[in-house]
């Protein structure tokens, strides 16, 4: 089921998400290529628009992809009081950036993607998301991103990480010297926040890379979204700051519904924001926030 | 693929949730037949426990059933100052039940399922919901909710309608009569909480049934709890009071973090019955909210 049959896409990963499979009705397929990284596909799907796959999991559908790149763009920079420049590795959809840029007090922007044939074909087939490039605030750069932060210290304010999965060629990226790299590239006060799966997949896993950040961050928390088209329809955000006392679930700059509007958020607020780091209660527990 | 084959139970459902549909890996069928009233199948899973299916629709999994059953239940309860007398219609599973006669305020809570066969089923099969119709609170009830409650006027003080989807018998439960019904059976400064479907699916239909509440309650909103096994993860509640004043997402009677775990909650607390109201943008935009 590990591809288009039938009509539809199955996404199956018994490492990952065993015993459970969520599929698309897919209407074409636009586009299918092994990159020097990935099997990379575009889809056009019945209802949920065009839709990424990279080795054959969901990495953003065009009906439900602003609730993810909305919250781990906003989160850590409403969260700071002063987010000037920004670092994004990953995101070679755009879509981060495209959100990243809304923000009036960021005035830099670079990003670091491994994959340029991501961001070509994001380009090509995914305008709504690639339109974040377009931003003159926008520095991209296509290689590593760990060989981009050595060269770069006490330099960003804000640094996302949108990365795929933690398995194959990202796993580096929920582990303790990507961390420690990042802080290395941060300013004083600054504030991290990556991909971190979901709790309700493997709280285990999420545990460990919080652990991961804590060797390095001693401020760290978690935060979730809802994103229906992502295993068992949500995921988190691991989010670590150099200042202990910074709480990172109260945003510093608070939008107003006008402001919210008019930046054409279709899922972040400020109330979001602080929802956003209320856990069920085994969550808690499953990652020692209690 | 509408049932068990090659050992995955796939749900579609073309006219509820096109395009899209959500599988799990069954180890064993434990049990099928077709009630008065529906298909019924219980299902041993992979990585989900067991699962309770009508008409070929997830009702409830054993790994997140908690999840559902803690917030259609403890929010309405939570919200009233004097939550004495509990109805629940449908629910027939018990795993409501197993949370309305958790709290200390509750006295007495009637139930009433349409299909006693669903119950027979879930004391045989599922009894980590079915240890809810045990209670000495509970008075259990084989029959029509609506006829029950055309008998019961001004009795409860809060009702929970536990309710499969609204598409075949259960879609009079969405509809403005029955709220009209509900309010009648309500005591004062009632409360009502239904199943009310999530906005990720059918923003307009949550609308609808909101708007049909809206003609007999003041005071009406929408709250959400994440439910992997459920379309698009999520799942939401129409909440109605006859109150106008009070404020439905403040929880009356706060648990401490000792007695929600003493009562075995692995969801609710009473941050998350505050975060549940808390809607993404575009939602509070379809639902009228803001």
């Amino acid at each position: 089921m590990n591809s288009v049959v039938k009509g539809w896409f199955s996404e199956i990963s018994d490492e990952l998400w065993p015993g459970q499979c969520f599929s698309l009705k897919v209407t074409k397929v636009l586009h299918e290529e092994k990159s020097e990284f990935q099997d990379i596909k575009i889809v056009e799907t019945e209802t949920y628009g065009r839709v990424l796959l990279l080795d054959n999991v969901i990495q953003c559908t065009e009906r439900d992809e602003f609730a993810y790149q909305e919250l781990i763009s906003m989160i850590p920079i409403c969260a700071h009081p002063n987010p000037e420049k920004v670092l994004i590795v990953g995101g070679g959809d755009g879509g981060v950036a495209r959100e990243v840029v809304k923000h009036p007090k960021v005035c830099k922007v670079h990003q670091v993607e491994i994959d340029g044939r991501v961001v070509d074909l994001s380009k090509e087939f995914l305008p709504f998301m690639a339109c974040g490039f377009d931003s003159p605030k926008m520095n991209l750069t296509i290689g590593d991103g760990f060989e981009f932060m050595k060269n770069h210290k006490e330099e960003f304010d804000v640094i996302i990480t949108d990365s795929s999965d933690p398995i194959g060629p990202a796993v580096s990226l929920f582990q303790e010297p990507y961390f420690q790299l990042m802080k290395n590239a941060l300013r004083p006060g600054g504030i991290i926040c990556s991909q971190g799966s979901s709790f309700w997949i493997d709280a285990q896993h999420v545990k460990e890379t919080m652990d991961a950040c804590g060797q390095h961050f001693k401020n760290v928390s978690y935060a979730m979204a809802m994103v229906p088209s992502y295993p068992c329809g949500s995921i988190g955000f691991v989010i670590g700051c150099l200042d202990k006392k910074s709480k990172l679930s109260e945003p510093v700059h608070k939008f107003t519904t006008e402001e919210v509007d008019k930046l054409g958020f279709r899922y972040y607020t400020s109330d979001v924001h602080k929802a956003a780091f209320v856990l069920p209660r085994f969550a808690e527990k499953a990652l020692g926030l209690c």
